[in-house]
């Protein structure tokens, strides 16, 4: 029996997650199946589910692939000294959101997939696991910017944390469902209610 | 020919929304069908129709009863003189929040609906009205707090409104999908982010 080589799973692997992104981005999560999949990929039925047994293992190693992005680059933020003003910090958040906002982007399936997690408890234990470990980034940045006297350090950085985070949310939902904000006016923002001041419009964020 | 008085058509109106809330909420808006709610409501085909031609229409309908009175509260929180700490004002705009977060709330339909609006373009169209209705909210509130000097003035009340609108989602997200947070500990956040103060745990929220 031929060796099938690392690189040759991961490319078949690749090749699954790419057709069930398309499918998702067309379709819609919910409306997708495996059957769709299949197709897409131009693969049997038995190749397919070798990788991924359920609809939901696609979406976890979609989502998984997304947040491991976003969390690396938030590690890379956070570990920044001195740490810039939060504004100019969301700048580069921002800049992770807007890249998966497109048609078949990470964003649009998680809205999806938010839905779903509503009846869905497998999926939604999956997506709260998830969610924490993102949201840790953000109380692991509030911690640095209360030591570094940027906020207040009257509340936990939990509860600051919960909040950093949930200015991410906002921005994606606006984005995808209103349209009309973008990075840098909604960074301006952040930076006139928490670092009380004015962020230059087409600066570059941090690298 | 009877009249059919105001009060029994604004009841029946209010039967059948009831009867969508609670199908919605046990399978969820895509899987439900007219058919369901028609079942759900115990009234004949025609006479749901008559009320809601499409599903659409009841998401419409249960939408704008939600977004009325959390617009109404808004509109009161921003007159209020002295505009209070955010996040004392924060208090009282989470418990709104939490008041539609359960399980037939008009919450976990939004969160659905986000899904459906992103293959929807009616619906689409539909939530981009509604959000920006509420948000005007909140630019009226950062002007306010721009011009009470509780935040800084750089930004624009625009951009300020979408970040203020912005933790909202992110804490309804987090309630929904994490479960975690509660609305004291979300508006200590905020508090310190914002106000640079500590807030009092369990004190009352503005009425």
């Amino acid at each position: 029996m031929p060796r099938v080589s690392e690189a040759h799973l991961e490319a078949r692997r690749g090749q699954i997650l790419a057709a069930a992104r398309a499918c998702f981005a067309r379709n819609g999560f919910h409306s997708t199946t495996m059957q769709d999949v299949v197709r897409e990929a131009g693969l049997s039925v038995g190749a397919v589910y070798r990788y991924f047994p359920s609809k939901n293992e696609l979406i976890r190693a979609i989502a998984e692939g997304a947040i491991g992005n976003i969390t690396g680059r938030l590690d890379a933020v956070v570990v920044e000294r001195p740490l810039p003003p939060l504004g100019t910090l969301y700048r580069t958040i921002l800049d992770l959101v807007d890249r998966e906002a497109g048609p078949d982007g990470a964003l649009r399936m998680a809205v999806q997939v938010w839905g779903e997690a509503l009846r869905d408890p497998d999926l939604a234990d999956h997506v709260s696991q998830v969610y924490r470990k993102v949201r840790e980034r953000f109380v692991a940045l509030a911690a640095r910017a209360q030591a570094d006297g940027l906020i207040g350090r009257g509340a936990d950085a939990e509860q600051v944390g919960a909040v950093l985070f949930g200015m991410v949310h906002g921005y994606l939902l606006q984005r995808i469902l209103i349209g009309d904000v973008d990075r840098d006016s909604y960074a301006a923002g952040i930076a006139a209610l928490v670092d009380r001041t004015t962020l230059t419009p087409g600066a570059d964020p941090a690298p």
